[in-house]
């Protein structure tokens, strides 16, 4: 049996404040009483990231600061007040707007995910252990993210410190011989949703302890929760279905070339905003664009190029950017020119 | 504070199975004793697949299984033992394989999704509701599946009933006039991997107890997890990196085209490979593609083509291709034919 209990005496925490002592004394207040053994205490990341006074310039566009907390951009939109950017951040994981967060806080202020979360945890944990007088518990700095292909957000371990954070099965599979082969279970985000259930927003619960959790996932040598990221050459998703298609015609998400191309907006966008994107991404980043030009309107375009070559080449690579804005293109190649007859979008 | 109680009494369950009763008796051989006002009863799917007798067919190909089980495929590679899909399943969620699992039962037995997931659940509550003598507790059925940008796997909500599946707090932001506008907890989600904790493929523990969850999650008229489910233009990642290249280019995932390019491999491939499939994606999707040729090795490559037409547009497809490969090509145009240079792979 597994008890999740909310703290609820934390007061608002502000920059300097000791965090440890300040759950410490919200533990000794609530039903939890104390740290047993083999608990795991839960902390919204934004609580340490106020202790640690991890504030955003407010002369810095958000936009831009999402950049800098950033390591790379997966995809982007354009919306009412600017760009949203699902970016690896800085702190790990990927995310939307690089986990900045101005909710629940002052008026313009940022705060920021610690780069290094699971230092943050591994530090919590050492100072809560002092004030609890053991060291034989678990600490997980907990965030909040969407999850591709589900609406709604959950939380989610942006850095733990004695948490095993992935039960590792595959050992285990022989004796069945069937999928087990693929059964590692990611323990640290599970732990981190059980917890946010008692949590939450609106409630200013911004602690809870988990405990009765099988003593097999605490470790005091665990690896920390950067092993949960999945980046590189295994990451099926390193790009949103529209950037992938507009990388591959030379617009990396994020760069300045994409922002000339101009970005997808959340927003509905009529054909001709969709073909005339399509055309800036095919010509843009292309030296021969420039001796190529479209005219047309709607359903109905037509590229012309005195040079065959280059009237191929950059008819492709159009037709390929209006397949990335989810538009089906006919072409009819005479000399010079290139009919381009757009059916309706896909989806 | 919640309370998450495991149901280790639930005997092995055959296709059949009343599994309303067995769950009951579970619960009250169980320290839950009974389904009290406010539960909710989470099951894994595998024994609702189980009682309900999906199994597929052993005469065919899993592959195939995977496809017929499918409303459409989102990324694919090839493995040691076929092809992996990540797919939209006709269960409703994207996961990888379409759900089917065949692990934990007897060989060459493959576990199917209910189609009507939410539906399951309604009806495993009634029953429930008639041995239990109230109707005051909901019911999630729970699967297994990654997380994009995450190792490891956690539970999910495949299918609910009595449980509001997400919180709205759209409505609470104005207070704060902030991030809140776009604070929707996926709480359905957060439940079943709350659940898992407490479960796990070997423990043999098919079902637990949530206790204690906020009344305002509980609702009898709540819609199901259908609604989870993120799907059409709201999905920025509607196909993987690769495939949207593909995609763009004509290759759909999923298709008997797809299979005949080539699908790129779990396991590590030669630049001549991957530039040969990047080859195979620009040329056989396109009728003109007949009159163009590839020759060269490693990072040398040349594309001829006597229509200068024909060969800027099969030029341009290959270059995009190759990007889609992570391959950075430098093209270099002469009369007749492209050199083609390739520099190393991009991650």
């Amino acid at each position: 049996m597994i008890t999740i209990l909310p703290l609820a005496g934390v007061p608002e925490v502000r920059a300097g404040d000791d965090l440890a002592t300040l759950v410490h004394e919200a533990v000794a207040q609530s039903r939890a009483t104390r740290i047993e053994p083999g608990d795991v205490v839960v902390v919204t990341s934004k609580v340490v990231s106020k202790a640690l006074g991890l504030l955003g310039s407010n002369d810095v566009e958000r936009a831009d600061l999402v950049l800098q907390e950033s390591q790379r951009v997966v995809a982007e939109r354009t919306t009412s007040t600017g760009f949203t950017r699902v970016v690896e951040a800085k702190a790990g994981p990927v995310m939307a707007g690089a986990g900045i967060d101005s909710s629940n806080a002052d008026d313009d202020v940022r705060l920021l995910l610690p780069h290094e979360p699971d230092a943050e945890a591994a530090s919590l944990h050492g100072r809560l252990a002092d004030v609890a007088g053991h060291a034989d518990f678990a600490v997980v700095l907990s965030d909040t993210s969407g999850r591709a292909w589900r609406s709604g957000l959950t939380d989610f371990a942006l850095g733990t410190h004695g948490l095993t954070p992935l039960e590792d099965l595959r050992g285990l599979a022989d004796t069945h011989g069937h999928d087990l082969a693929v059964t590692v279970r990611n323990i640290a985000d599970e732990v981190a949703a059980a917890a946010d259930l008692v949590k939450g927003k609106l409630d200013r619960v911004p602690v809870a302890v988990v405990r009765g959790l099988d003593r097999r996932f605490l470790h005091p040598d665990a690896d920390g929760s950067r092993t949960l990221v999945r980046s590189g050459p295994t990451d099926w998703f390193a790009l949103g279905r529209a950037e992938a298609v507009r990388d591959a015609l030379g617009v990396p998400a994020g760069s300045a070339m994409s922002v000339e191309v101009g970005i997808e907006s959340v927003h509905p966008e009529t054909v001709t905003d969709r073909v005339r994107r399509a055309w800036s991404a095919a010509v843009l980043p292309d030296p021969a664009g420039e001796d190529a030009a479209l005219d047309g309107a709607d359903e109905e375009w037509s590229v012309t190029c005195a040079d065959p070559y280059v009237l191929g080449r950059i008819a492709a690579r159009f037709e390929v950017a209006l397949a990335g804005e989810r538009l089906v293109a006919e072409l009819t190649p005479n000399p010079g020119s290139v009919r381009v007859g757009i059916a309706q979008p896909r989806h």
